[in-house]
């Protein structure tokens, strides 16, 4: 037997297990920020709200993932959407238009798809120059060749002053899901390694600091890009590739946690292990906020089995938007649903799910 | 050769000749209302922005129309999206929940696919109360349950006040298009009968009185439904039919003309034919706009050759939300691309484009 991850955190432990045995609730009578910040709140939401409202009159609701799977004569199709409402619009690195097409096809890629086809959906305040809306869609246009997605169908609505914040895009994209490849959280076993193909929150950070309302004169690029190339060396190197993930909203942490929850596992991760940008980690420092709840827009967690584990790793390495990729932890049967890290000072602690939303906005 | 339908209009029928001959062109420096009404300020967005800025590098771009079809291994999929932003969201006959269903399974149905999954994707302003969501979320429930589709996959995103007004919804679905079935506005000739499954102009009325900034005491209900049980039946009656539209934002008119553009044929419709409640058309009298303008959110309009109108009209007549079907016009070969109204007074007049919004946030 493994010797226990946790020692003395016994009493956390068996709160967490108490929380989570309750049925979700929804204690808030209005939405708030938390309710979109990928964390506890949303998934309350998600499981409260609609999952019930959702279900049918028999039987389960399905389970409403970022990405489903869908059974086609002759095909197996995965299908997301996305609703993208960052502030501002144009940031180092992309806009809202990359961020709309790299949000949707990553979200299909991370089933195993090569994303094909997006639809776009626009909610424009009375009022949004044409020019800046004409930048969007051509950084949108622009996403979706180097993608190899085709914008296949759309549509536009205006609302008054005051009803939108300038402009509101949502995408839902559709791939083909690559022949006998099933990622899935149920696939993951103790042994399995933790893959991170580049540092953390670069993309939440560079978007916090194109606000401009902090005073920090650090210049940060989002990482936004499109992931289903890298994906693919992923999935010729590695046979053994579990699950997949980008940690967009709620970061690196709260994949993870969805992971623990999902496969009852826990995820071990090493802090020293994080590939982290200097100029990011200092920024988090100053903000006090923790980079591994920080959003990217161009990384993946991937899960491997530790026979793959460097093939993995070089494949990853071996693309550009891969370079920096590390192994940042493992998966280990106890404690069950259960994120823990290992300190840089050989502690450990538990990373449990976000509770508000540090970085609204921010995608 | 028949009688030309026009007389007196040749100079009228030159103007618009010679304004569709020029390019599109976006003159507005601002985005207003017109580019969300469907009509002529819709048209020239996607035509002189979306897709010259979504073009992939060579070759032209892709139509983006209301719904694409997707050729897949094995399966052609109907693939579309709509947002909503329909004021007030709860209104006689629905809610946004329900037109959040029904718009995106019926550009679905109008493809002649049988719509199967959605996702969804909420911009929530922060505050709005959790119990209007739940009350939206089960409406969108129990649309999808009736309509026989699945709601798979969403993504909720949270703005701050002032940055929405409550709550936007954005849908996409995909369908599996009916084995040889190809609905295409090429497909049309001259000759062939154009028949609508009801009344003109519920849902937009009935929005419009709901808001209540009207001094009429009548209610008005809106018609908004899922078609594809009623396509199904057109299909089995009608092997000819060519073309189906559902004449949401911009009504009859607007698909009318968007039809006789994309085939380039006259579009002849007949005022006397047009179903019309009477309240409904009491209310479009009170308040200057024309019923062939307003939208519907559950009749559909068809194209089919003339051996089929008969059964196609029994057809749709068989069905509770085709009771009130009808003729109610033909298509020409002249004057190509123009939509013409014999009036019940024994002239003619052209029905073009709409220019402005007269009905802002309908859907």
């Amino acid at each position: 037997m493994s010797e226990p991850v946790l020692r003395d955190e016994q009493r956390v432990l068996e709160r967490i297990e108490q929380a989570r045995r309750r049925p979700p609730r929804l204690r808030d009578e209005v939405v708030t920020s938390a309710h979109g910040a990928g964390g506890k709140a949303s998934a309350a939401l998600v499981e409260a709200l609609f999952l019930p409202a959702f279900a049918p009159a028999e039987g389960a609701a399905p389970p409403l993932t970022d990405a489903a799977v869908l059974d086609l004569p002759g095909a197996q199709v995965a299908f997301s959407t996305d609703s993208f409402v960052v502030r501002p619009r144009f940031f180092p690195g992309g806009s809202i238009g990359h961020l709309a097409v790299h949000g949707t096809v990553n979200d299909l890629a991370m089933m195993g798809a090569e994303p094909r086809w997006l639809s776009c959906a626009f909610v424009i305040e009375e009022g949004l120059s044409v020019e800046e809306l004409r930048r969007v869609a051509t950084d949108m246009g622009q996403a979706a060749q180097a993608a190899g997605v085709q914008l296949v169908t759309g549509d536009t609505k205006v609302v008054g002053r005051g009803a939108a914040d300038g402009l509101y895009v949502t995408t839902a994209g559709v791939g083909l899901v690559r022949a006998g490849v099933r990622l899935a959280a149920d696939q993951v076993r103790p042994g399995d390694q933790v893959l991170v193909s580049g540092t953390l929150g670069d993309h939440g950070v560079a978007v916090l600091l194109a606000r401009g309302d902090l005073a920090l004169e650090a210049e940060v690029t989002s990482d936004t890009a499109p992931l289903a190339d890298l994906v693919g060396r992923l999935l010729d190197a590695a046979p053994s590739l579990r699950w997949l993930r980008d940690p967009t909203r709620g970061g690196v942490a709260t994949v993870c946690n969805e992971l623990a929850r999902a496969a009852q596992v826990a995820v071990v991760l090493d802090e020293a292990a994080l590939p982290l940008d200097p100029v990011v980690g200092g920024a988090c420092d100053l903000l006090g906020i923790d980079p591994l709840y920080v959003a990217n827009e161009g990384k993946l967690v991937a899960v491997v089995g530790p026979e793959d584990a460097e093939a993995a790793l070089e494949a990853l390495r071996s693309h550009p938007l891969g370079a920096r990729a590390a192994r940042i932890g493992e998966v280990r049967g106890d404690p069950p649903g259960i994120v823990v890290l290992r300190t840089a000072f050989g502690g450990t602690r538990i990373v449990d799910m976000l509770v508000g939303d540090p970085l609204p906005r921010i995608c």
